[in-house]
């Protein structure tokens, strides 16, 4: 049964890399810098994509796909941050946003108008590092609280993003997190990647984030 | 595509319902009580089993199965706290245990000489909701943290589950975590549903889950 399930897996996710290098195409060739979160449920997900639309709403469009399993709160709180455009998906139980979801999504939103584009995962740190979305950068949270043998528990999760942002900073002195062990991990799993410490609560480390991010954008697009 | 995958999902999920009543078959043969403990990663489980371990082993004998993507940490911990035997299944990428791992990992487990055992899911809020292992009980855990409103965003999980233990609920001070609103969320949910406020860290709450977790194993078995 095992191998049966593979099978069909696998069969999918070939028709899942396709669909996501058409969405990739109509990304670039609107020049929309699109960013697909992932992490666990409650580590921050939509409170960062809302600090950095905050942040950078003066400067661009920015456009939000949120997925969830139901419910729409997400996307009245990215639109309430500031969002030009933002899409709620309903995966009706499924635990991972898939390309064909998105290229649906895109039928409501007008990617002329948009610079940038986050994409929220649903939140778990398994599946969706499956399903290519068509997006240029993975970003994955981790949460102080969730502890710091996330990676080694997860590890293909923190190997595929470029970016890990270690949320929750203001919390580490009241939970049992090393960072110590934290960055050797990560440092042995994708000795590339960047690690912001941030905190939503106290704004610690967000302009940092929030700059890079804005360059990024404009080192892809403008250079 | 999609179709397809929830046809071959249905066709699993009806394999694994027989295999799960297989287990549950054994577990009552040998009066094991079997604990599925489901959470998103990070949320406590290896911590509230362990501690679980440490309050009862003086009175009755307990096993452990450990579900982990890879890895091996959680078998240690809950050995070191007097688990009397733990197997470790690692699912390759799977994100939830199934019945035939269950059913494999018994194997290598003398149910004969245990009296409860606890079966340690993969860190998920969503999938594992769907697979029956033969469990007599289903536990989740929310820790504070993750925030009040995951019960919304996850309702299956919290729906199903007979008992939601609330982990961490000493940093609940230190985060937004509207107490009132989670009791009515489970209550329009799940009304059935026990709630128990714990510590890990500082204790709090863990005897009186304890002490029901120890009636409700002689209830089941010894009426």
């Amino acid at each position: 049964m095992a191998v049966e399930h593979i099978h069909m897996v696998k069969h999918i996710l070939v028709g899942n890399d396709q669909i996501a290098d058409i969405n990739r195409e109509r990304f670039n060739t609107d020049r929309v810098f699109t960013i697909n979160v992932m992490a666990s449920p409650g580590s921050g997900k939509t409170s960062i994509i809302s600090k950095t639309i905050e942040a950078l709403h003066d400067k661009m469009t920015i456009g939000v796909i949120e997925g969830d399993i139901e419910g729409s709160i997400d996307t009245n709180t990215v639109l309430a941050a500031g969002a030009n455009d933002a899409v709620q998906i309903n995966t009706g139980g499924n635990c991972h946003l898939e390309a064909n979801m998105i290229q649906k999504a895109l039928e409501n939103i007008d990617l002329a108008q948009l610079d940038m584009l986050f994409v929220e995962n649903v939140g778990n740190l398994i599946c969706p590092t499956h399903w290519d979305l068509g997006q240029h950068l993975r970003v994955c949270i981790l949460s102080t609280p969730e502890g710091h043998d996330k990676p080694i528990k997860y590890p293909q999760m923190f190997s595929v993003c470029e970016v890990i942002l270690l949320n929750k900073i203001d919390l580490i002195e009241w939970v049992d997190f090393d960072l110590d062990l934290f960055y050797q991990t990560i440092a042995a799993l994708n000795p590339t990647a960047l690690v912001f410490e941030i905190s939503c609560r106290t704004g610690k480390g967000l302009p940092i984030w929030v700059d890079w991010l804005y360059a990024r954008k404009h080192a892809l697009f403008e250079a």
